[in-house]
């Protein structure tokens, strides 16, 4: 019997390790599905049916508020930096759990997203009957089908990524920022962007799947990298712009997984504190890639390695620079700014991975975490 | 020469080992400077000089962004929770390196709020220069008289704290936290608040001094409590609501000094990651003071002990349940949740001077650090 429940279980994983490995690979796909039926590019064509009939009330919110926990949360934090780029409409994130109890300052107005995998997430799940009861409409952007917060919201978004069976989210993360990319560009549309920039934008995101694809191919550069550094005692990721939920998002993968301490910053925010910690012991991951603030990451980058930290860079391919600078660096394809992280997130998932499984932990089932936190 | 200039030196830092201790100590008389001329309690009376001529606009706002970097950054945030929870006005704060390159969505109708002990912090000033560019208001909140933000803003107000030395902020940040609460308060005066409200709350600031003086006599008991907890690798921080800004301040103060990799949480996300984290190596700072959320902190210390983690417990005077539940409880005076954070932070600025001292940490010039951040 024994041997026949590991016979299912490798083949649920289809031939990878872990269920986390499978759901990285998986990425290509998950951006694929999420498009499918949304999306047609010849003709600029976006259409996001769960909240069609909301749009309207959408683009004319006064203000947005994501509520969201974990993983999610980082998705919103993009949300925020999307929609407020693409369709300019001011966007307040709040963790699910200090929203509810803070007598949140949202009506009629405003339109609250929530965002959650499982749908089931209890402080989230709160938030947005907080939310309801203060007037708000409550948009939801979940993963299962028919969850409870899919169905208490007013409308709303399936990520359609499959079921995510490792407690650490990889695909669900990918596909939730794919949609709130979508959504920023449909609340956009017909206001702050033409039909011909958002084909731009569209094409942009139809090209994840084959470039995630291509970073895939770098699992085994980046097992050598985590062979390196396993035995890390703390890292630091470092990210500026679109790149910094992302560097928030890569410490928790490692945090949850390694049991390393890890924490993401906005890479400016070190020379306030955060570099009293840098040393020759303190590995720092920093996201690198070509946008209005690469010249700036140049110069973090200096900071780091003039207090002889060890400098982990995610660049952009053709970068000449960066390798100048630090130790290692992990080559992604190019991509303008607002889509990068669906590509710098990879390479960081990746990299929690194998430090995690090199150091013999349960990467499916890390110690304390539950897959879906139903308890508040 | 070098005998008089150690005798100068002492004299300057008032019979104290430190600077920072000095300056920690001086908190009392801070919040008694920064309310002085400001304040009459008799009839609740409040007038916040440098920007009484532009308080109707301030209360017009239809959104408040508050832009900092480092300790100010966790300043702004409180400002947030009071301005929200007592003017309600939507408050957002950023990072004032990320703002600046993000073509932030502030306009004419907007305040901006710059917050800078030095008031020359290069990232902060940036920020300024881009919201007034966007047309938007601005005002600072400053310590240094006549500092390059101090003159740039159209308006703003001194938290007369007097010099700081210390690197690591300590009586500043109590400086700005107090205009904030007068700020909000000022924003509140005729629109969400009655004079005898206002009065209420002047009242419980009036008390702060003497409570904040009854806990710096704690002294020795968290300089116990640092003896036993100061080879720890590792530190969480973690609160809920006006407690969670203080938690990402009180890691940042043992970041500074003592270069122990410590990171603050809202209590609640903890189990949406860090709680992997914690074994018998992690002490756990938890901030447990009597407030709204007081039964959910309890359980988020069970959940901590129940994976063996060290709790440190900072609870109301009187409380009985937090000692059942942690190994140390600091207890600190009773005061109403906005005006916590005056009070719960000393304890923790007191337990990073003496981990770093015990560790032998240079405080007042913690290695890579500058007193005021004047390059981007």
């Amino acid at each position: 019997v024994t041997e026949l429940d590991f016979t299912l279980e490798k083949i649920e994983k289809g031939g990878f390790e872990h269920f986390m490995l499978k759901e990285i690979f998986e990425q290509p796909e998950v951006v694929h599905d999420v498009m499918r039926g949304r999306v047609r590019l010849d003709e600029g064509w976006l259409r996001l049916g769960g909240i069609a009939d909301y749009l309207d009330r959408l683009k004319q919110a006064k203000r947005i508020v994501i509520c969201a926990c974990g993983t999610s949360w980082h998705a919103a934090l993009l949300g925020e930096y999307l929609i407020e780029e693409f369709a300019r409409i001011p966007v307040e994130v709040d963790y699910a759990s200090e929203f509810r109890y803070r007598n949140p300052l949202v009506g009629v107005e405003d339109v609250v997203i929530v965002i959650s995998q499982s749908g089931e997430t209890a402080d989230t799940l709160a938030a947005l009957r907080t939310a309801k009861e203060k007037g708000a409409m409550v948009m939801g952007i979940c993963n299962v089908v028919g969850s409870t917060i899919a169905r208490e919201t007013v409308c709303g978004m399936y990520t359609h990524a499959g079921p995510e069976i490792g407690v650490a989210s990889t695909k669900a993360f990918t596909a939730q920022v794919a949609m709130l990319y979508m959504l920023a560009l449909s609340l956009s549309k017909g206001r702050t962007m033409s039909d011909s920039e958002i084909t731009l934008h569209l094409r942009e995101l139809s090209e994840i799947p084959e470039k995630v694809a291509r970073i895939l191919e770098l699992d085994s550069q980046i097992k050598l990298i985590a062979e390196r550094f396993k035995d890390a005692k703390n890292f630091l990721y470092l990210g500026r712009g679109f790149n910094f939920p992302v560097a928030l998002e890569g410490a928790l993968k490692l945090k949850e997984i390694s049991y390393i301490h890890a924490e993401g910053y906005p890479a400016a925010e070190m020379k306030h504190g955060p570099i009293a910690l840098i040393d020759e012991d303190m590995p720092v991951i920093i996201l690198a890639t070509r946008d209005n603030t690469y010249a700036k990451i140049l110069s973090n980058i200096e900071e780091v390695r003039s207090r002889k930290g060890r400098v982990i860079a995610i660049a952009s391919e053709g970068d000449t620079e960066v390798s100048r600078l630090t130790e290692e660096v992990i080559y992604i394809p190019q991509a303008s700014g607002p889509i990068t992280p669906l590509l710098t997130v990879v390479p960081l998932q990746l990299l929690a991975y194998h430090i995690a499984t090199l150091r013999g932990c349960n990467v499916d089932r890390p110690r304390n975490l539950a897959k879906s936190v139903t308890v508040e």
